[in-house]
């Protein structure tokens, strides 16, 4: 059965409960992707976060034998909230998503968790967090990494990116050119306004009307397929340096 | 950006803000799966439910031309939740999940939604029932139909199949075979017991220690198919008595 | 003190604190009625739950030497919840009750509780039994049963009474008419139609507007009388395998 | 239908939907019963406050033709938590139940409501009102009086009977001993002391061993007709006074 | 550090970590003091109840060498809650905070607490004393004093003040004399009525348009001392009664 | 009464309701300053955030015509949680105050409010945006501005003062050698580590156990002085810029 893992299965719900039972005793990382169903732009479908995140999260899971959860496709959308299309939860529902899921980990024996978001709003990032702290506090032993993988693509924002690539940018349409190419419309939209930062307001698509922050002009897939491939390197680093892990390739580093 | 929706294009995240817009104006019926991550014997994956439901929901999207919400592969899961593998939410996160979804919809200016669940537990399927109320309080114009297709399914236990078949039993492991036939293992586990009726008890999977309520001997790909058939069809006729919604193909009736 | 118990005192709020401490040591049964207030055509009083459920419990606690909490007479009422009269409580009220009474019985070390509902709509069920399942999860030695009366009614629908009788039809005006005739009036309503399966609601009542589902015509007190002994002597087997209690009369087994 | 609320017929549960209605029409008051289950010392039942609270509404329900909710024989117990016997609600639910009950008697057209309590505890009664509040919040018209008959009682504290009498006391084991005397045993304990004032401890019961607040020795039914008398005069003026409601006698004031 | 206690530092938030740390392992008084954010007729301003409360704070500090806590001034105001500023929290806000906050300090390893509100009303009392509990409930060793500095001043209403005194009344309008006089406006307003005893109303503030529950004349900067003098006086009674603290000038009683 | 406005009069509680209820009309900006108790190294005191915090918010105040509320000095502290000193709210209960503090200004007509955080930490900034999203929803015509005044001061970090200066640091001891010297220790600690970034861990104490994240040696009173200059600066052109509020000295714009 553990042979199994060195092949292609990875999602955890295509596992019996015996399968997973004997793969939980050697201590596995493994990881939950957040996505979200979101407004973005005319150009990009509403599973954008989804999409990304999930990519990202399968070249994670097969470079540390990592199991993957289901992923959960739905975010709370704090400026996209009232466009067409977006479908947000309540910040609470979210928080109680991943302490039950995280709880019911820990009652697995798995100690070594990633809960990766592919929508990287502060609200939503801050549910994420606390309802894994929440777990922590019942589970000391447990250590749980949450974050963005959006959050990683932004440091190519101001290099090889505008430094002002935001929501449904250029880099999203980049990484989304090179994912799902058939999902991308022929549309690049330009939106150089964004809600006034600290301020709390009702309508926030009142500031942005395009359903965009930056430049969608200039994406490529060859760039999308570059930035997978840093948010895949740093990542990778991030882990190794966190959890006690082997790469499943038996490098002790990445280049 | 219609013309798609005669063809292959039926989840929703993969359309865009503006095509779901368009859409959604055409007053279409959406559907969320709602699947488990749950223990299924030594035979079946931990996302027999959600490979069932998904699978059900796909032939009725494309008869009534509905939009298909990302599926979320999380239940309340209370005989099995003591067993490895599963992950089981709480009840109110069923239903917090079920009313933010549902409430997006309904600022989305969706009416006619059906919640199909892959798992049939009686608490879970009061979380989301009683969440789909909740949103119908406040959207008196919604209608909402909350159901589960393995409750269809057992039409057929006591004709063609057992009359105590059950979990993980000859039908579950019969759709798996016809569905997912990779993801099930060579054995076929029998258990004739069950945790008490009416008796609310610490420790449920003591009672059938097997993970198996029934007899997965004797299932087939065949038989399967013939389940998924009979689900389908049943569904389609209660789909088309309590929504006003045309089938793609223009008939009336099933045979 | 003691003594009482072989006699007419089972009702648990007419014990001092020190009487109910002696017999609490004997580790009992304890029972907690609940009822409803809640439409039941034009025929029957909005207690009808209440009134058939209290009858019962009484009968169950003279049989098994058991303690009689004070009922509570509210319930989750939800396709009723628009007719005159009914005063419905929230789900989350009836779970938050049930965990309550059953914490402190916990914490007086009553380890054997039958939580007997009146009412059988499954949303009040579901909240019954998750409350039941919190304080299990908290006392891992109590046994809790949570169980409607009225459902084991329904097996003689089909047999004595019709295939579909149900709500304040000919079983439930049978037995009030045994209980408490001067309750009822002389009319005998019937209702063909119900609220359509499955589906989530905002006028459930609209449905079936006089508020019965069955034909209370052909119902007696003579059928009520025998509906009772059936449902007592079903009651009877199901706490004597599910609960390690001696018969107050000594027996074995009921014919 | 009307004619029989000059009879016998206070109680609301044993009315029928249509005839409940009809009265509902009139702008009668409604009485919210509320007891509790509590240790009351070595000689007076659980459910002291239960029947005397019950006592008193029946009184006034036949002199304003008010009707009577099923009672709630259940309440916060600080005090006395720890006793056996007790069966203390947490406050969160007593605020939840009266919530859910009052909101209910809104929507059926209800606008002039009593809600009694039996149990006197501050918590308890905070609970009460922050309840019928909320409900207040959403129902302008409303007018909802809460209040303890205990507290009325206590006024005769320091005059007929001793300053510092209390909880299971003269006062109480009087009312009892009118009212249920076949519940009261011999015993006449006699407590001194309480527990600290001010003070939130985690032992409340260690203060007052014995289970009592005053001294029951002194304790006769004739007085405690008295004291039902003097409670059901002042709360007749009391409801005169606050609501707009005619003596079922005519009368206009009370001697 | 330990020095500076019999000094000037009583205000906890400003000592560093390591200071106290160090006060902490002499067990010391911790009190919390909540004042209101609330009208209090047209002289008297908004924070009367914090001025009040914190004065007296400051004096039994001094006595006890306590430690004092950040205020919090804001309360659960009820009767004034539709006046111009009042800014009153919820019931359940006011637990939270308490029993956060009483929390932590049993984390600091802190055992005696006083929770002094200068805001008296009984809701606000009881979400006091209830959030206590919960802590008292996890932290059986704490020993938590809730109390209302203004019902002790109440006890010299009948003697040296007028007998219905109240809120903004003699004794207030005294006391701001005394602390606050350049906050105290030249009007003296007098309101002899309140809202009716024992009714939940949606507009309290009809029933005493002045704000004012007494009369305010004839208050004085000298009475306003007298009346802190014997809170003070009798505080430090109930205090040396019910911990077990040293006064800080060496006492044993003060006469 | 709105002359003294011009004066030193800014504090919400020291003005009557009247008072108030005349400033009120005239729509001024309200600020609500929220501090924290919590461990700042072995030289700071632990109310070191609500100094700083207050100290800018006063200067705003005056600089706009603001009414300052009562602040309130508690604040979710994640990473210092384990620290002696440190109380920590539970974010949930930062929502409700926020949530209730915001909902009553709303109520009493005001419609520009700043929540001034002395705390920066991610999870508090969040239930403080979340509590004023609530608030918003409901009052449509609020705007609410959400920030910490740390994170203004974070811009000169990598400027004047070291880039990874933190809590604790350089920034914030210079801070408070400015505004309450004598609160500052004569110890200067130096910390280079801190809790790894994305990781939720049980003890991120550990990780700096001096519980400072910067370099405090290098702090001076004038380098605070000028901290606070700028902080003032870029607030007052932030609130000029999203408020219409005219400056109380008439300028347009800062130099």
């Amino acid at each position: 059965m553990l042979a199994r893992r060195g092949g292609s299965r990875l999602n955890l719900d295509e596992l019996t409960s015996q399968d997973f039972s004997a793969i939980a005793e050697s201590d596995p990382l493994v990881i939950l992707p957040i996505g979200a169903t979101e407004e973005h732009g005319s150009h990009l479908p509403l599973g954008t976060d989804s999409f990304q995140c999930e990519e990202i999260v399968q070249r994670l899971a097969r470079e540390f034998n990592a199991l993957v959860l289901p992923p959960i496709r739905y975010a709370e959308c704090r400026s996209t909230r009232n466009f067409p299309g977006t479908i947000s939860l309540k910040s609470e529902t979210v928080q109680a998503l991943v302490t039950d899921v995280l709880s019911e980990l820990a009652r697995n024996g798995i100690s070594k968790v990633i809960v990766m978001s592919g929508h990287a709003g502060s609200g939503h990032m801050a549910a994420l967090k606390l309802g894994a702290l929440r777990v922590i506090e019942q589970n000391a032993d447990m250590r749980v990494m949450v974050l963005a993988d959006y959050d990683i693509a932004c440091d190519l924002a101001g290099q090889e990116f505008p430094q002002d690539d935001g929501h449904a940018g250029q880099i999203e349409t980049s990484r989304m050119l090179a994912i799902r190419p058939e999902l991308v419309s022929s549309e690049r939209p330009f939106g150089d306004a964004r809600p006034p930062r600290h301020m709390i307001v009702s309508d926030p698509q009142r500031y942005f009307p395009s359903g965009v922050m930056g430049d969608s002009r200039g994406a490529s897939a060859e760039k999308g397929g570059r930035i997978s491939d840093y948010i895949s390197s740093r990542l990778s680093d991030i882990v190794a340096q966190n959890f006690d892990i082997p790469r499943a390739d038996g490098s002790e580093e990445r280049a």
